[in-house]
C-alpha cells in the first residue's frame, strides 16, 4: 500500500490531477504539487479549495522545484514523504523525474513520452529511446513506473487490452481521437502548442504487416462513424501508444487517427510550410536567435484559457479487430467526455480532463496495490478492469460497441 | 546642374538603382553606395561590374554607414561630394537621411514614406506626419527633395498628373498594382516582408467625397480588365500616393488597389489572425522578448533570392476619370514590366526593377535641372513628360489606353 502523492507540473492537466486527487484523498493521502513557478501551483490549490474538492481534511501543499534537477526532485520526494509521483510536467522532464523516483523508491506515473527539446519524432519504438532503457533498473529496485497513463496514451492502451482479452487473435488496433468541441477562438491548441505541433511536424510512424511504416501528416484521412459525435474526419498521426502497442502486439496493425477540421489543417499547413513550426532557431535581421515554434506558442491562446467557453464533446476510442472461435469480430471501446461538465467540476476543458483523470485512477490502483507492479509497465501490460472500474466512478466511463450493441464495458 | 550620386541602402531596389546609375553615369557622374553592411554594397558593385553596366569609366565605390545617424550621412555626403542622394534604405531611415541632405544641400530622392518602427498606418495624410514638416525648411534652404519617386508611389503619381493635365476637371484616380508573375515558392513577399506586411495590417485609408474614409484590408475587392495581364482581382489597400494625391487633388476620389491571389490572402489572414504580423513584442515562455513580424521575416525567402526564377509580368497603372469639354472621359495610363527581362538586365526581379528605375530617372532630371525644384515636391507636382521620356529610354515605357485605343503616351 502506497500513499501520499506528489504532482509535478502546474498546467491544465495538473489542475485536473490536483482536483481528482483531492476528491480521492481518503485513498491517496497527502497531496503535494510542485513546478518551476510556485504561484501556478498555489493558483491550482486555490481552485481546489474553492470547489471544496477535498474529500476529507488533509495535507494540500505547493512547492517550487526545477523538474530537470533530479536531486531536487528526489529531495522533495523525501521531504514530502510522497510514495507516488504523478508527473504531468512538460514532456522534456520525464527522465529526470523518473530517475528521482528510482533513487527514492517512489512509484512513478506519467501521461506522455519523454522528449528531447532539440529532436522531433525520433526512431520507433519511441519508448526504447528513453524510458525502456530504465526498465531493468526499475525491476531490480522494485520501483513501479507506469508509462503513458493519460487518456491517449493510457486509457486507449487499456481499451486495446480489454478488447484483445476477448479474442483468440488480434488483427488490428485503430485508435481514434475526436474533439468535437468548440472553443470559439480563431485558432488554439488544446494543450501546450509546442508539444501539440511537435506531434505533427515530423514523420507519422505506424505499424502494419509487422513492420514500421511512415507517412506524412494529413496524407491519410478517413471519415469515422462514432457514437454521440457522429461522422468525423480523422487523419493518421504519430502517437506514443502506437509504439508500445506495436511492441506488445506485433501481430496486429496499430494506427492512430486524430480528428482535424479543415480550418486547423489550413492554419497548420501555412505555419508548417513557412517554417514557423520549426524547433530549430532562426536569426532575425537584428541578430536575435529565436525558435519560431516558441513564438507561435507565445501568440496563441493559453490552452487553460479556453475552458470557460468550451462546449461540446470528445469521443476517444479503439476499434479493435480480431478472431474469436474462428469468426472475425470487432469491438469499439470508447469514452465520451463533455467540455462544459469538465469545467464545472474541475475548472478545466475536456482535453485536460481526459488527460488528467486517468493518472489519478492509476495512482489509486498503485495505492491499493492492484497496479503496484514493482517494475516499469505500459498500461496495456496491466489489468484494465480495475482501471475501468475507477474511471467509471471518477468521471470517464468506458463503453463498448460490438455485435451486442452499445453498452457499458461491464454490462 | 547637380552631379555625383550617393545611394543609401543595399537591398533588391538598391541593386537596380546602382545598375541604372552605372548605365547613365555620363549624366550622373560618380556613383557611391552605402549601407549598414559594407559587404552587401560590395556585392552590388560586383554585380554592376559583372554586367559591364558602367556607360563610361568613372568612380564606383562602396561605403559603410548607419543611415539613422544624420551626422554620419552628412559627413559621407561631404566626403564623396555627392550632390544627389537616392535613399532606397529601409523606410525607417528617411528623416535621418533627409536631414543630412538639408544640412549639406544635396538633393534628396526617396521611394517610400517614412515609418516609425513602433507604429503602423498613422493618421492621414501620412506625409504630413514626417516629410511635409520639413517642406518650409527645404524651400528656405533651396534644397530639392523629391518624395516617393519609385513606381508606386512615384510613376503612378506622374500617371495621374499626366491624365489630369488633359482634363478640365478630375473626378477619380484609381491606382491598380498587379503582379502577375510567379516566383515558384510556397510563399514570399516581393520586398522586405516587414514593410510589405506593415502595409496591410492596419487601416486602409482612402479619399472619397472630399474626406478620408477607412476600410479593412481585403474588405473591398474587384476584378480589373488590364492590358497584357488580363483580368485580375485587386483589393483596396493603403498606399503612400493616396495621401499626396488626395491633398493635391482634393476634388477627386483617390483609391489604391493591390492584386492578391487567394493563396496570398489565406497565408496573410492566418498570420494576421494569429498575431504573427504584430510589430509589438511578445514574450516566449522562456522570457525572450521578440517581435513576431521579425520572426516571420526571418523564415520567409529573401526577396532578392526570388529573382533568378521569377517569370511573368507586372502591370501598374492609373484609371483616371474626369471631364473634358463637358464630356466624361477616362484614361488608363500604365506600364507593363517583365520579371525575366529585369533579371537578365540587372540581376533583380520585376518588383525591385519597377521600384528602382524611377528614382534614377528622377536623379537624371535633377542632374539636368528639369526637376531640380529647390524645394520639397511629391511627384505629381512635377512635369511628368521629361520623366516619361527618360523612363521610356531606361526600361519602363508608359502607355495610355483611352478613347483613341492603346498607344504610347506621346504617340
Amino acid at each position: 500500500m502506497k500513499r501520499d502523492v506528489l504532482i509535478i507540473g502546474a498546467g491544465g492537466v495538473a489542475q485536473v490531477v490536483a482536483h481528482k486527487c483531492a476528491q480521492n484523498n481518503d485513498v491517496l493521502g497527502d497531496i503535494h504539487i510542485a513546478s518551476r513557478t510556485l504561484s501556478k501551483c498555489e493558483a491550482i490549490l486555490e481552485s481546489v479549495r474553492e470547489k471544496g474538492a477535498m474529500k476529507q481534511e488533509g495535507v494540500l501543499a505547493a512547492h517550487q522545484v526545477n523538474a530537470m534537477d533530479t536531486k531536487a526532485v528526489a529531495d522533495l520526494i523525501r521531504d514530502t514523504g510522497a510514495q507516488i509521483v504523478i508527473n504531468v510536467g512538460s514532456a522534456f522532464v520525464n527522465m529526470y523525474v523518473l530517475d528521482a523516483c528510482i533513487e527514492t523508491g517512489a512509484a512513478y506515473i506519467d501521461t506522455a513520452i519523454h522528449e528531447d527539446p532539440a529532436k522531433i519524432c525520433e526512431t520507433p519504438p519511441w519508448y526504447a529511446n528513453y524510458e525502456w532503457k530504465k526498465r531493468d533498473l526499475c525491476a531490480e529496485k522494485g520501483v513501479t513506473a507506469i508509462l503513458g497513463a493519460g487518456f491517449d496514451p493510457g486509457v486507449v492502451n487499456a481499451f486495446a487490452r480489454f478488447a484483445i482479452d476477448q479474442m483468440d487473435e488480434v488483427k488490428s488496433i485503430d485508435i481514434v481521437d475526436i474533439n468535437a468541441g468548440s472553443h470559439g477562438k480563431y485558432f488554439a491548441t488544446n494543450f501546450d502548442p509546442e508539444i501539440n505541433f511537435r506531434e505533427f511536424t515530423g514523420t507519422v510512424y505506424y505499424w502494419e504487416d509487422q513492420q514500421w511504416k511512415e507517412k506524412k501528416m494529413f496524407e491519410s484521412g478517413r471519415d469515422w462513424e462514432l457514437p454521440v459525435v457522429g461522422t468525423q474526419r480523422a487523419y493518421q498521426s504519430g502517437h506514443d501508444e502506437v509504439h508500445s502497442l506495436a511492441t506488445n502486439y506485433p501481430q496486429a496493425d496499430v494506427r492512430f487517427w486524430m480528428g482535424f477540421g479543415d480550418h486547423y489543417i489550413n492554419v497548420f499547413t501555412v505555419l508548417q510550410n513557412l517554417g514557423l513550426l520549426s524547433e530549430q532557431p532562426v536569426k532575425t535581421a537584428e541578430g536575435l536567435e529565436v525558435v519560431p515554434l516558441k513564438v507561435v506558442k507565445a501568440v496563441l491562446p493559453d490552452p487553460a484559457s479556453l475552458a470557460p467557453n468550451y462546449t461540446g464533446k470528445t469521443c476517444i476510442g479503439d476499434l479493435v479487430k480480431g478472431v474469436k472461435d474462428g469468426e472475425e469480430i470487432e469491438l469499439f471501446v470508447y469514452n465520451v467526455a463533455d467540455h462544459k461538465e469538465a469545467y464545472e467540476e474541475v475548472g478545466s476543458q475536456g482535453i485536460s480532463y481526459t488527460a488528467g483523470v486517468p493518472p489519478v485512477a492509476a495512482a489509486m490502483l498503485v495505492a491499493s496495490g492492484d497496479w503496484d507492479a514493482k517494475t516499469m509497465k505500459n498500461v496495456e501490460e496491466l489489468d484494465p478492469k480495475p482501471f475501468f472500474t475507477i474511471l467509471d466512478q471518477i468521471g470517464l466511463p468506458t463503453r463498448v460497441k460490438d455485435a451486442r450493441g452499445d453498452h457499458p464495458w461491464n454490462a
